[in-house]
Order: structure tokens, then C-alpha cells, then sequence
């Protein structure tokens, strides 16, 4: 299915020759964290931090103007489409918006690699959303334009995995050496895992606090403790732990996930941040949520300045706009 | 929930301080007309004439481009989702369009004020439509960038109500001085309160015309009694009333609304307007209708000049088009 | 109902006088290519081909900018949905997505005249698609601005016809003389009827390949044999057939065309293309569908040159370009 396909690198007949020398991501797929690295890290928030101080002084400005966003989504997201939408208006470009895919020719039996190649006929990059993993990987091996997954099942979501580690970056300077805590449900939790992993890149430690049928993979931490990643596990979230955080990472925990009430009952406020719970926290901490939350952060926290879960969401912004004028050859 | 909200008057990092002070509208929000003076029709009506013009000589121009807005559309209404877009695109300005709500994180459980705080990271100013009363004001509290409100439930629909304002003045130049009659169901239809507000800021006469179901509600009748507006109410539409009329603005009955089948069917002829119906009226008076319309206005009538109500809907573009500019503070 | 609408010719105020009077398609609508002529075609394609050479160029270009197009949509197609957005994006105009018509006024009841013209205070021009024959032309005939027809139920898809043959000329550079073979379900394929009636227009053989129910309907037959164009049947695609064709314009045999299963069975496997069918097919000659595809091509061809599928979705771009182009004034 994927013989067809350029081989290693894509190519856009509209740069000039020496964009494209000059442009080290132009072309490329950006389909997971995995590979990713630190070096890549640096590239990418060196570029969204540019993207975030271009929106502060002019609010958009026109370096993709012409290009156009084919945005896919498979499955619903609010957030995620309108960020990536945002990121293309903001540059400049236009945006295609997919939204319906169950009305479409998909829902005729099309095959996604065909859905595709006839979208990039019209387009300049592909933003994908799938419920399926892997998804993202069969539609860059068809596609001859950029793809961007955002997300694919419980599949990779690099730009999230990106856009939390570029809020600790500019919230708080650096990486290295700080404390990550993260809370609720760190089994099913994909955000989680990716953050994990990228933080291994850096002199972290990390704590996990779960109910012990939500604990961290042990893949995962078996994965971490190879690179030497300073790693502890808690059942609940300790005065201890809040004091030594920098960065609270708090995750949905969902009574579904509970065969027993009595035992969701009985573990979920230990999982609910509240005004009290930052107490005695650090001045210069912060607490994030990939969203939607529910219940999991009160809205009271929405005060404190130590919270950063909406300003979370417009670094993603800055991060999808680094990532557009990247595979675009214009970054 | 809405404490954190800064206070009084949302400031808009990317406007050049100049602009802030002689934009008297910037950063504020469109939620009800209830509190507007005629001073304030009279700013809205004058840029509404400004963009008017602008694009009857060029179509569209760039006073917001680079600027986005999020449509959000919690309940479908394909004339103001359209006009707001075809609004913010006249002006150079891009859109993100969110019509699916029922698919979105709301669906997920997320809280109005968190999808609010969501989108204003990636947009410059909020459209919202939500099916409750209310909806609106939560939303405004909660947002920095300004929100304008495009019908919340049975509570308001300012925009809507503004655009017939604007169809009069443009249409007959003044508004003082006219008989504005008002046929059909004047209970429940919306639009119809809020003009009868609005008319009483100007020296009008206004006739009530309504099966005795679905008549004005009396709160409103004793409001603008005590404005000293000049009101009468009749039970059918004769021939008197449609000869003195400079305005017959006309809602849909429905059938619904009467328990008693042959009591509508009783009257409904007297509430649909035909050419027949308009044989003696004024050479300059306009029919209005906030559409859609059923069967509550002939066919035939859209031939004759007074049938204003497309001409309404185009006004309604150059007050939107207004408002857009006027809260992005570019008017 | 029409009786209200401009005769003739539609004026947009918009457009300097001189490029009225030097834009011969200026303000007409796109219903159907039964009136076209021969002379129409070229002119098209000369733009459609101008389009190509400027996309290929530089991408998009600013001929369209301020300009607004209603995408409107009664039913999904992604496919053209997509194209129609894009091209008015490559031109540098805005789009107003109306994609959910059934929670739309129209559900509310709103007649198709009354959404025209609805949307035409909105926009610059409208495209249509509508489950009803003849829906296109209603529209046209109550709107003071252009409609393009994007399909309209068993009726009319005038740019999947313009496009079918823009990809024969741009791919063989000439129609004159070539032999096309239809293959697959020509019964009930629109776009096999619009193909032949505009290559009837050129001097072309046409083979028709297929199962006895699914035959090309005699009234086509009849049509172009009096224009004297040289037809041939056939029950299945032999290889004489395949050596002899220039084109090979494939459409899908659906399983429930038949009533009888084994029938259908027996038969399909001679309407599947696959790498061994092109074995002794000319070099130059292409193979073409109007897809979405099922199984009735392999992805094993899609590797061959010959494949002109998805270059043909790019063909439709061009095509839908220039019609907005020239409908605007502005070609």
C-alpha cells in the first residue's frame, strides 16, 4: 500500500531551492515523539517561542499565505482542530476543515490512503485525527504532502506530548533538573506516557501518584529507569511530594475505570486538586491538565497563578504554528 | 466561577494604545441591548453605514485581517452562523467555525466557561449561540477577548434585534415619528420584544396585532407605557392598521401554540400577508421578517419593493460587520 | 417563484464596468453542460489550464481576494466539497462552509429559494449541492448572484464532467481522434452520460463495457449516433478492447444493481482492473475513475503511470478555478 510512496524525503515544488537546504524539517511527517531528539526538542521550541513572540507583537502575520491546511479529523476535538486551525490563520494560510468524516466518502467504504491522496491534490499538509493506531503512520506512507497526527487512538499525540513540554520550558526556564508529579490515571493516560518519555531527555525526576490499578506501565518505567530517570511511586498525593513539585501534572481519573464503586469512592479525592492541596506548594510551580478536566482541578485553582492549564492551550498553539512552518519548509 | 475575570473593560495586548483610547466599544462585550442607549444605536448605526458603503464600493477590505474569530455554534442557525462568518471574512478576517458542539468536549462534560477560556487562546473575539438563557453573560464573564452574544435561548438575541433597527433607518432614513405594526405571534417571538425596546428609545406609535394567544406580554406593554410609547392592540389585521403603517413586521404563528385546532385555523388567514394584503399601504413603507418564514408571507409578495426582508438580512452583515470592528477596537 | 429574479445576465456592482464587458462568463451560472458548446469547453480549459500553469507556479494567488463563495451542501461529498474550498482559497477568496443542512432553517422548513437567497446577502457566489434533480436550476433561477451546480441528485455535476475531459486533453493533449471504453455500471452513472454527450462534441470511438443491466441507456446511444460518433458494446473487456483504448474511464458495479447474487458473481471480475488487465495496453494511454473506488481498481495499478485517478482530482482544482474565475469576471 505504501510502495507507491516517495521514498525518505517529501518534496513541495513550491520552495525555492534553497529553502529547501536550508529548511532541516521541510517535507517531513511529524507522526510521533518516539524518535525524537532532545536536540529535535530544542529546534521545535526554539521555533514556537519565535511563533509566540511574533503573536504577541502582531497577533498574526503572513509567512504561510497561500498554503493550505487539509484538517481530517476522523473523531471529534474541538481543542485540538481549532488550535491547529488557529495555527494556520495565524500564519497566514487557509484552512480546509474536516470534520464529518462519517458523512463522507469514508463512510462509502473509501480507503484512508485514497481519502488521503485526494486531499493533498487540493492541499499543502494534512492534519490527521483517527481513532485508530497507526493511522497516521498508513497516511504519511501514501502522502506526497506533510502529515501531522494529532493523535491516533490510544496511539501517539505528539503535539500534545510537544506542547506539554514547551509549557514547562517557558513557564519555568528550563527542564533540567526540575520535579515532575504526575496524578490521576497514568495507566490509560496517553498524554502521560509521551510526556514521560520526552522528559527522560532531561535531568528529571519524576513522581507518580495513581490508585494502584491506575499505576504507570511498567514498560515505561522500566524504559526510564534505563536512561536513569529518578522515578517514585505513590498511592496518594502526599504533602511531601506537593512541597517538592515543580510541575503538577494532573489526569482525569474516571470511575468507569473502577470495577468496585466503594474503591473509586474511597481513592478519588486523594486525586482532586484543590486551593488547599497548593498550599504549601512551591511559589514558582506550576499544575497542568491536558483537558478536558471535570472535576479533577476545582475551579477555584483557576486563580492561582501557579495555574497554567489555560495558558497550555496557547502554547500548543505556538508549538502546531512552529510545526506547520516547519514541514512547510518555511521554519 | 467568575472571579478571576479581569474587571470592567478586557484589554487587547495587540492594539496600539492610541486605538484603545478613541475606541470607546473596544474590548466589550454584545450581550443585550436592554442596556444601550440611543447614543449607542446611533454609534452602531453609524459604522454599520460606514461598512455598508465600504462594501457596496469594494466588496471587502483588511481592517481585521490577521484577526480570527470563533463562531460557536452550541445550536444550528445557518443565516447568523453565515452572516457572522461572511462579517469577519468582508473585514479580512478569519474564522474558526465550531457547529458541532454536540460532537466536542462539551459532549465530553466541559463546562462553558472552560471551552470559553479554551477558544479565546486561539481566536481574537467569540461569537456564541447557546440554546439557554443566560449562556452569554457565564460566557462573557468567564472570557478575556470580547463575546457577542448571537442568541441565548429564549433570553437574547442583540444582533438580530439591532439589524431591525438598522433595516428602518436605512430604509426610511429616521425612525421618529413612524407607526410600527407587529403581526403574529407576539408572545414567544423573541425579536419582536427587543424591537419594541428598542423603538421606544425613538418617538414612535406601535401597533400590536396577535390572536389573543399569543399576545404582547403585558410587562412589556406597561414598560413602554411608562416611556410614554403610543401602543393599541388589535385582534386582526385591518385595513386601517396596515394603511397607517410605515413598518408591518411580521412573525410566524404556529400552529402549535393553539391547543384547539380550529381556533387557528380561525384566525391564521388574518396573519398572512398576500399582495392583496398590501393593495392600500404607503408607497414607502417596507414588510420586515427575521425569517425563516413558512407560509406567513406569500411568495408574491417578494416581488414588491417594500418586502424588505432580504435587504434586512444584508443590513444584518453591515452590523455585525460593525460590531466586529467595534470590539476589536477598529471603529 | 423565479418571476422575481433579473433576466438574463446577473451584474455583481462590484466589478469595474470594463471587466464586464471583456468577461464573457461573467455573472452566468454553472447548471449543466448539455448547452455547452465545443467553443465553451476550450474556453474553460484555456483557463483551467492558465490555473494549473499559476498553481504550479506559485501555489495560490490573490485574483479572487475580498471574494466570498457559500460552499453549500445538502448532502456530504467530501471529495467535491474539498476541491470547490480549495479552489476558492488558491484564488485568494473565503469560503463559508454550510455543511449540516439538516440542522439548518432548511430542516425548520425554509424553501431552497428563500436559502439562496439567504445566502446570496452573504456572499459573492453559490455552490450547490442537493439530492434533488433540477435543484440547481431553482436555485440559479431565484438567486441575483452566480450558482455552480455540484451535483444534483441523478440530475447534473457539470464540473465532474468539465473535469473528466480537461484530464483527457491536459494528460493526451488532444481529444480528436481517441478511443474511450467505459467500463463498469453506465446505466446508472451520471458521469458516464455528461462524458459522452461533451465527447460527442469531438471527434472520438466510444466502447461501452458492460454487464446487460448496466448498459449505457439507449437514448445516449441514439443522441450521439445522430451526432455520428462511433459506439460499440460489449458484455465484457476483452483485450482487443483495452489495446485499442487511448482512455479508460472505470466507474463501480455495485452489488445491489443485481438481483441475482450469482449473476452478479460471475460477472464482476471482468469489470476489476488490475495491474495484468494494462499488460498489452498502449504506453500513453490512461486509466480513469471518478471515484471514491472500492475494489474495482487494485492499488496494485495505482504504482502505473497510466494511473491518471488522482491526477484527475487535481484537474477538478483547476477546472473548479477557473469556472469561479470566470463567473466572477475575473477570467
Amino acid at each position: 500500500m505504501t510502495s507507491f510512496v516517495p521514498p525518505l524525503r517529501k518534496t513541495n515544488p513550491h520552495l525555492p531551492f534553497g529553502d529547501q537546504r536550508t529548511a532541516p524539517w521541510y517535507g517531513h511527517d511529524i507522526i510521533s515523539v518516539k524518535e525524537m531528539s532532545r536536540k529535535d526538542l530544542e529546534y521545535i521550541f526554539g521555533v514556537a517561542h519565535e511563533m509566540r513572540e511574533m503573536v504577541a507583537r502582531v497577533g498574526s502575520f503572513d509567512l504561510l499565505k497561500g498554503k493550505i491546511l487539509a484538517n481530517l479529523f476522523y473523531e471529534p476535538s474541538t481543542r485540538t482542530s481549532s488550535s491547529f486551525t488557529s495555527a494556520m490563520e495565524r500564519l497566514g494560510g487557509s484552512v480546509i476543515p474536516i470534520n464529518e468524516v462519517h458523512y463522507s466518502s469514508v463512510a462509502k467504504g473509501e480507503s484512508l490512503p485514497d481519502t488521503i491522496r485526494t486531499l493533498e491534490c487540493y492541499t499543502d499538509v494534512i492534519v490527521l485525527r483517527h481513532p485508530e493506531v497507526g493511522a497516521a503512520k498508513i497516511a504519511a506512507d501514501a502522502a506526497r504532502k506533510p502529515v501531522i497526527n494529532a493523535g491516533d487512538g490510544i496511539g501517539e499525540h505528539p503535539t500534545q506530548a510537544l506542547l506539554d513540554m514547551f509549557t514547562i520550558l517557558e513557564e519555568l526556564h528550563t527542564v533540567d533538573g526540575l520535579t515532575v508529579t504526575m496524578v490521576g490515571d497514568l495507566k490509560f493516560g496517553r498524554t502521560v506516557h509521551s510526556l514521560s518519555r520526552l522528559l527522560s531527555l532531561y535531568g528529571v525526576k519524576i513522581n507518580y501518584v495513581a490508585p494502584e490499578i491506575l499505576r504507570m506501565p511498567a514498560e515505561i518505567i522500566t524504559e526510564l529507569d534505563e536512561k536513569g530517570v529518578s522515578q517514585a511511586q505513590y498511592d496518594v498525593l502526599t504533602e511531601e511530594v506537593i512541597q517538592s513539585s515543580d510541575v503538577l501534572y494532573v489526569t482525569r481519573v474516571q470511575r468507569e475505570r473502577f470495577k468496585d464503586t466503594a474503591e473509586y469512592e474511597k481513592t478519588k479525592d486523594a486525586f482532586i486538586i484543590s486551593p488547599d492541596t497548593l498550599t504549601h506548594a512551591k511559589d514558582k510551580m506550576i499544575v497542568m491538565h491536558p483537558f478536558p478536566r471535570v472535576n479533577e482541578i476545582t475551579p477555584g485553582v483557576d486563580e492561582d497563578p501557579r495555574a497554567a492549564y489555560f495558558r497550555q492551550m496557547e502554547y500548543g498553539l505556538y508549538v502546531r504554528m512552529a510545526l506547520l512552518a516547519m514541514v512547510l519548509g518555511k521554519a
